[in-house]
């Protein structure tokens, strides 16, 4: 054969004009029935493809949303969760036509560098942040450069909530720490600790908030006391273990600890031995093959959110940039997983 | 400003031909340099944007790679290993100047019908396919239709080596199991179990293998003895107890036990509370963060073997179908990393 057949062979096959096969590719309904049903079984006989690039050129739209794909990290417990989001987003996406593109960039400037080059190629419609931080000079750019873009995570630090121009969804870890921290006061004691990341990060500050504000409602302890019961360490199991020897050295006995992250969550229950009531969070694969408590992010809504925040109600085709939804965001709240603790492992 | 500009614009703007302008754009050597630069002048100033549906119909290439998400697991644990190539995969692509582009699908059947939208639409150039099985339908369309593609997998059942027109990438789990199996008979004893998968899965089996050649060739035990020793459990944490705790009460005790994935380690360290050592497979991050000796893959191997069959040595661009390289297949070595045991945990 040598080269692809065009939408000229199709129109000399099936003896119309190229713009009748246009049309019967592009708005079929301009075409009469039989008319249709030629070039239908010309396009057929002679394997002709109507072609993506030429469709997104005339459309000057992908169908495709950009989404960087963060490394892995060392640890990779919670790592997994961008993981879930992306399956999530990638197979909702996929229910309305959308396709995702994946790319990595070394930090936030060379992601910049990539937003430009995907955005210029028209190879993507729209992007989808993860991992926001405050005063994310990604989302500047985006706005800036009138691209069209939701954040999993919220603008931390700029006026979340009102921001007309930065669309998000964001998971209510506040709320989900809360839950935590009054389960473990109703059932353990009062002494609940926290092991926390150091602060400075967004979520893990508003987590830490939800600890705080239970524990002023619920256990009877002063502030100065509560001061006494937290502690803060880097996102690792064995750097979430010497947390707790030291929290315990200082602070005395505990009932009860919950932690922002399920590889904090396990450091502590390693170095408790199992015997302290624990509760995580991101409910990983981890707490649930060893049976422990942890707060549930929901990622099938978060994702959910995200592209009813990029198509609108109706679906299949990302916004564009100027036409804003009328709510802007999306506060998801996640769910306690409660759990007997891990059964006996180990043999120290 | 309205419609974007044109090449058109550029040339006027540029006082020069649009084959001109189009020369700047795909061959800027054939213009000369003070010609150039006044094109590149006009492009800036207009923000002209090169179109990359343009390109990508000129040239029929879209330089990125078609790759089915697997659907997240019950479990999960083993199966991040997929989501560990992705990113390595996404990695090394990038520096290629190479994307990949995501989509999921019910099942093989729907897979195909992916396969044909993406190439009809020169959406990709290539497929890479995970999970690949005994009498893999989606291998059989690709190579029928003439699709570039690799696997990371083995063609199980086919000519495995020799298929001329199937290039895949996989890793040697018989090899990782039998220094598995060794290392256990050197240190803890001869009675070493083995719990699989049920057999079937050419992965399964294959690492089963390992086992058993390690073990006829080391533990001194007759075939009917090495029978008694092994147990099948589909994957996941709790049916792997389950069946650790069948083989102890038909086989007796134990010296150790080396298992088909993580997912089943762990549940063999519940079932003997820790005290018999157990190796998994995948090396993932339970098994680094509970501390128990696991056969790694290096999934940078893995991608960096799946593009050099898409791209050859060069890179960069994707060989067309019918281009084969002189060597089809890469063969993975993984690599025992020995932990010394998980801390205790747990409450019982």
């Amino acid at each position: 054969m040598g080269a692809q057949p065009t939408v000229s062979d199709v129109a000399d096959v099936a003896g119309v004009s190229r713009q009748t096969v246009s049309n019967v590719l592009n708005a079929p309904e301009l075409v009469r029935p039989e008319t249709r049903e030629r070039v239908q079984a010309a396009i057929h006989s002679l394997g002709y493809r109507p072609h993506a690039s030429a469709r997104r050129l005339r459309t000057q739209r992908s169908s495709t949303i950009g989404i960087r794909l963060d490394p892995i990290t060392q640890d990779g417990i919670s790592g997994s969760i961008l993981d879930r989001f992306l399956h999530a987003l990638t197979e909702q996406a996929d229910r309305q036509g959308l396709r995702v593109l994946l790319f990595t960039a070394a930090g936030p400037e060379d992601e910049i560098e990539q937003f430009r080059r995907l955005s210029d190629g028209a190879d993507v419609d729209a992007f989808v942040l993860t991992s926001t931080f405050h005063g994310d000079p990604r989302t500047e750019w985006l706005i800036e450069n009138g691209r069209s873009f939701v954040t999993f995570g919220r603008p931390w630090g700029i006026d979340d909530m009102t921001d007309p121009e930065h669309l998000w969804v964001d998971v209510d870890g506040r709320s989900g720490l809360r839950d935590a921290t009054r389960h473990l006061l109703s059932t353990a004691g009062s002494r609940i600790g926290f092991l926390g990341w150091p602060s400075g990060s967004g979520t893990g500050d508003d987590r830490r908030t939800g600890w705080l504000e239970a524990m002023r409602e619920g256990s009877g302890l002063s502030d100065d006391e509560l001061a006494a019961l937290e502690v803060a360490s880097e996102d690792t199991v064995t750097l979430g273990a010497d947390a707790v020897r030291r929290l315990q050295a200082a602070a005395g006995p505990l009932d009860g600890l919950v932690c922002t992250s399920d590889s904090l969550a396990l450091g502590a229950l390693t170095a408790t031995a199992g015997r302290l009531p624990v509760v995580g969070y991101d409910d990983t694969p981890v707490a649930a093959s060893l049976g422990f408590s942890s707060v549930a992010q929901s990622l099938d809504e978060v994702a959910a959110g995200v592209l009813e925040l990029l198509t609108g109600e109706q679906g299949g085709r990302v916004r564009p940039p100027g036409d804003v939804p009328d709510t802007r965001h999306r506060l998801i709240t996640p769910r306690l997983v409660v759990r007997e603790g891990p059964p006996l492992i180990g043999s120290r």
